[in-house]
């Protein structure tokens, strides 16, 4: 397709640099440099690697239609975001991840187009989605720093990871599917949207603290966090305790095959007495949800968030 | 998560075989057994690797948020379904794709919420997607299948992968979403749609044609489509008129980097005056194109699909 004009170009890039800055500064991210900093190139490496024919026909068509009524700036915008869109589109390589995020589209189109919860349900995937990416890909950078200084594991950055990547989609997301089913809108579920994103991270650091101090024939595998150099809550916890001497054994024995080192570790997680801080945080974050529960107007509600909360807590 | 009820579970199985099956005899593959056979097991590979257990959660808590009164046979479907797509998305592992694929969305929500039109801009998008990555899919086994067997690379092969891989995202979107834009119902434009698509149809022929005939200072790269096992249109097209001496040079000499080899099937593509059967498609193509563009009733609706053809027409 030939060149299009130079000025319509520099006006849609412009509108590239407004939605980057914008999806840079989308909580997800908020505190992490290095993860913005990937996005960032990550963006630009991708999005504007192609020639954008396929973007700005948008305005050029939109134009037409509008037989010479010139658009307003507000529409040409918007245009400009939908042209963004389909350069979005473009850049979708081949990938079994890709097409089943397109089979559940196709899915849904089917059996719920017409229902009038129909969009809602499409925002609720679309939202759960950009949260569950959004987590893994927290996970994969901040994993990557950590092999190089591990002190890039805080408690803020474990906390932001397992609420993204988990918590979103194992626990609010099945509720607000039979909200939405129930004839709800989620608008009036803010509050058990966080009920259910707090048991996804206590289910989540339940886990991680198993992995360490379950019993494998119970939990039915043999825990590899600390060999694996993982973002466990067991280790920010100890980071946040050890004094300097301990914080050298810490990143001395962290992510090593070697048996003597993890033994090591697990040895430090004991002395600064990690099983009794789990089992202060298990009480109070189950006394934490049971109250907030109870607060629930709704008795069918609360029994739903009961139902969720009793499978997990004290889980062995 | 506690294990669900044997028979919850069975039933909840049952509807991902009729999703599934649904899923399998989309247009997309519909003559073509091997993608079928691999989408068949990747599916099951992937959907069906998890415990389940957050798809079953919207069955249990909607059935709790009933508070007694029992789901009929329909509902209970639908959360099944709903419970599919959890399930689905819990599979979406970490890459640019996703990440790109989500951002789409929390831009199109941030912009375009409350839009007369989101609903209708969100279903576009959504299957456009399936299309390309159905498309993207159907290449790649196809390409795998011909290394082995040439003789897969058919006509009507050729005109799927082109049609779900190109067409649609890069005719057909621009069109229908300055369309949505301007307050149209793509309802109303069946035809536009056909017509854009046979125009990306005859852009990726033309390109195809372009690698192997055009000059490498306009087109501003070399072809290495007979060097790369591309399923292209001058490659069907000689297929089809080869006669069995003729299919053995190709046979040999196809998808090798020895110049010697492209030189053999560029000449054979000249004696089956390939460059002849090009030109009658143009033309024939052009000609076809402008009459289904001048029976539309509107004529900024026509001027925008000229204005597509004319920058592709005898592109160089």
């Amino acid at each position: 397709m030939a060149a299009p004009a130079a000025s319509a170009s520099a006006a849609f890039r412009r509108v590239y640099d407004t939605l980057k800055d914008e999806l840079l500064r989308d909580p997800a991210f908020d505190f992490n440099d290095d993860a913005i900093r990937w996005l960032d190139g990550m963006l630009d490496y991708n999005v504007l690697g192609g020639n954008l024919n396929r973007g700005l026909a948008v305005i050029e068509s939109y134009k037409l239609l509008k037989a010479g009524s010139e658009p307003s700036e507000e529409e040409v915008f918007l245009a400009y975001i939908l042209g963004w869109g389909i350069e979005w589109v473009g850049l979708i390589a081949i990938n079994d991840g890709l097409v089943l995020r397109s089979q559940i589209s196709q899915i849904f189109r089917r059996y719920f187009f017409g229902k009038i919860y129909y969009v809602d349900l499409l925002d609720l995937f679309n939202e759960v989605e950009f949260k569950t990416t959004s987590g893994e890909l927290l996970d994969q950078i901040i994993t990557n720093e950590g092999r190089k200084d591990l002190n890039k594991y805080t408690v803020h950055i474990y906390r932001r990871i397992v609420e993204y990547k988990t918590a979103y989609y194992s626990f609010y997301l099945p509720v607000a599917c039979a909200l939405l089913l129930s004839g709800q809108s989620l608008d009036d579920y803010v509050q058990v949207k966080k009920i259910l994103v707090e048991m996804g991270v206590y289910f989540q650091i339940q886990d991680d603290y198993l992995d360490c101090f379950g019993d494998p024939d119970v939990i039915d595998k043999i825990g590899t966090d600390i060999e694996n150099f993982k973002c466990s809550w067991l280790f920010v916890q100890a980071l946040q305790r050890a004094d300097d001497k301990q914080k050298d054994v810490l990143f001395e024995n962290y992510g090593k095959p070697d048996p003597a080192c993890v033994a090591k570790v697990k040895a430090l997680y004991k002395e600064l007495a990690l099983e009794r801080v789990f089992s202060e945080y298990e009480r109070e974050s189950y006394e934490k949800l049971i109250s907030d529960i109870e607060a629930q107007p709704s008795e069918t509600v609360q029994a739903v968030l009961k139902s969720f909360l009793h499978r997990i807590y004290k889980r062995k």
